[in-house]
């Protein structure tokens, strides 16, 4: 029998405690034995909640109970959760995590200190909730070169983009809509920007490709700047606009970013809808898939969570072998990254845009305002001909 | 240092070779050490293939050697691979199966008889090509009730389907052209009738559930019987017809089912087109998933080999956990099953129709034919009331 602790106690914390009393049978058929909840560690003591009895407010007590062999971290940011993360695993207890930022700052360490102490860091629910992506690269895409791993890994801009492409809606309108729902913090820029998805490709693509990914190399770009031209365009041509992290492998170079992109209807990212997640694959055998789900949520993210304490319990040994070593991969520039882009100018300068971005046809727009798709260039390239030309807004074709 | 053998060397088969030798330092690297393969097993020599140097025509050479600790087997059918795996297990060989029938058939036995004899039975390429739909429900899922499976299984069929859909071709001429594409079989009853993604379902359920479901016991019904109205009714409600191999936890009692369904473009499944699968699957925490990726084709189905065999070497343990017990899970009968049913009826009927299905509106489609949406009814009403009227076509909404 497995005796578990929980730190923290906020939405995730309180749906872990939530999964492991429901399932708790099922659990224990998975597991080979029961894992119950010992102590809640949080700061609030949560009176009138199935908390209430297991509260602490003293690491220790869990760090010192030989009877707790599986600690949950559920605290979000790095202090205290790194180092009561790091005390928990020299103690030799397993520690299965939903905090990207502990993952993707710290997960190299805490991985090698667990395979040191013999014992499990698993980090399943940090990217896509309770889409299991993580154990997909782990132990289900092993015989693959991974080619490109391409994601909507943010479920609120996701909301947001849906919301304006169906409904012809402006992004600020949608974005108090989504805050007033709690779909959107008050202070939504780390999803906005796009700085919660980057953090989710850089772990995603440590894990792929065996070494670190700092998320501040990535190139990211969030959704604040997509116009209802852009929309209406997207629309026009049979697609969406989808705020994409991406990490792509080619002939040993690697290429990341974050940013919004235009995705064709025949693109099964197009279907990802509301506040769904969705992270495509490619391998070099296994060719195109894609693993969809919600990508957070109380009871979806807690589903992970209690599958890696599943797996902990087990002692399956996948933190062993997990490869992710200290070497920092590199990632090149982005200036040399070709693709085509979707352009909106005034319509007085058709004639000149098609010089310049090699375009071919254009389809007019509201406002006096005109769409043209360039050919395939490089963001260099792209980028001098906008700057000539004098652009209204662009939009990165898949 | 693992060696493996392959036995049947069709397209599956030398895929998997294809795979071992294209990935091998990858491979290294997810299983600790190489994996090479020291024999193929066939009736045939392929001489100037890969396999030239490797073919045996004796089962015993494979079994008789200690070196070799994984096989392949990509045979297909029961006899002789049901004899040959069986020999392998009891010889202490891990076995990794693409072979649905075995599976289906006598997975549950050749399961207990390497975990009697600790090593693995694996089989994640029998369902679903490379989705790792079997991983993901004995490993991801694993804090879950699961309370739906429901799959496009069949490549063949989707591509069918997806045609006729799109271009309003007629079934005939599009099964004839998937044939000539060898996409469709010349003999395509198995794929058609839905026997192929019965077993799948059988086999994804019994993996799920823990217990022995028996195909035989599924409702079946393949797409021969869709007529063009449908198509037509289909197309103008916004959404697709699939082939839905489906089964389901309701209050403890367990219902399944493979039809044609209408699907609604909301509905993730709408948009899987083509020769590829996708597999929904709802748990009672994680809610709505879904794994999608390429059904059938060489490299693909390799990959999910593979992935068994790196597995196997690795030494997981997974089989141990895999829980499939010899008792039989009853499935309930389709009678009292409710639902909507799209229903086409000559156009003189449109009154008659209304009344007898509860139905509120109706769509003219071509040459005097109307489709009609019934209220949710049971299935054996919804037959009573169509013998009464006398109906085109229905088809199952879901």
């Amino acid at each position: 029998m497995s005796k578990a602790a929980i730190m923290g106690y906020g939405t995730i914390g309180s749906g872990v405690l939530k999964v492991l009393m429901m399932n708790r049978e099922l659990i224990k058929r998975s597991a080979g034995d029961y894992i119950d909840a010992k102590y809640v560690l949080d700061l609030k003591d949560f009176p009138g909640t199935p908390a209430e009895k297991l509260i602490t407010h003293n690491i220790d007590d869990i760090v010192n109970d030989p009877e707790v062999d599986i600690v949950v971290e559920t605290m979000g940011g790095t202090n205290p959760a790194y180092p009561f993360v790091k005390k928990c695993i020299e103690a030799g207890k397993s520690v299965c995590t939903s905090n990207k930022e502990l993952v993707e700052k710290h997960g190299q360490e805490l991985l090698e200190l667990a395979k040191t102490k013999n014992v499990d860091f698993l980090f399943e629910a940090s990217c896509g909730g309770g889409i299991p992506v993580i154990r997909a690269l782990n132990c289900a895409y092993v015989a693959d070169e991974i080619e490109e791993i391409s994601g909507i890994l943010n479920g609120t801009t996701n909301f947001i983009l849906t919301k304006m492409l169906k409904e012809g809606a402006a992004y600020a309108d949608v974005l108090r809509e989504a805050q007033d729902m709690g779909i959107a913090e008050r202070n939504p820029e780390a999803d906005v920007e796009g700085h919660d998805p980057c953090r989710k490709i850089a772990i995603l693509s440590s894990v792929a490709y065996g070494k670190n990914v700092n998320f501040e190399s990535i190139y990211t770009e969030g959704i604040t700047g997509i116009t209802p031209y852009d929309m209406e365009f997207a629309k026009k041509r049979g697609g969406a606009i989808k705020l994409i992290a991406s990490f792509r492998e080619k002939e040993g170079k690697y290429y990341a970013m974050v940013s919004p992109f235009f995705v064709s209807e025949d693109n099964a990212l197009c279907a990802v809808n509301g506040a769904y997640n969705a992270i495509y694959i490619k391998g070099n055998a296994v060719g195109s898939t894609m693993l969809y789900g919600s990508g957070a949520g109380m009871m979806e993210t807690a589903s992970a969570v209690v599958a890696d304490v599943v797996n902990a319990a087990r002692g399956t040994g996948e933190t062993k072998r997990v490869v992710w070593l200290p070497e920092t991969l590199k990632i090149e520039g982005i200036d040399e990254d070709r693709r085509s882009f979707m352009v909106c100018v005034q319509s007085d300068k058709v004639a000149q845009a098609k010089e310049a971005f090699g375009a071919a046809e254009s389809v007019e727009l509201s406002g006096g305002v005109t769409g043209l798709i360039t050919k395939e260039m490089s963001e260099k390239d792209f980028k001098a001909a906008s700057d000539k030309v004098g652009i209204v807004s662009r939009i990165r074709v898949k």
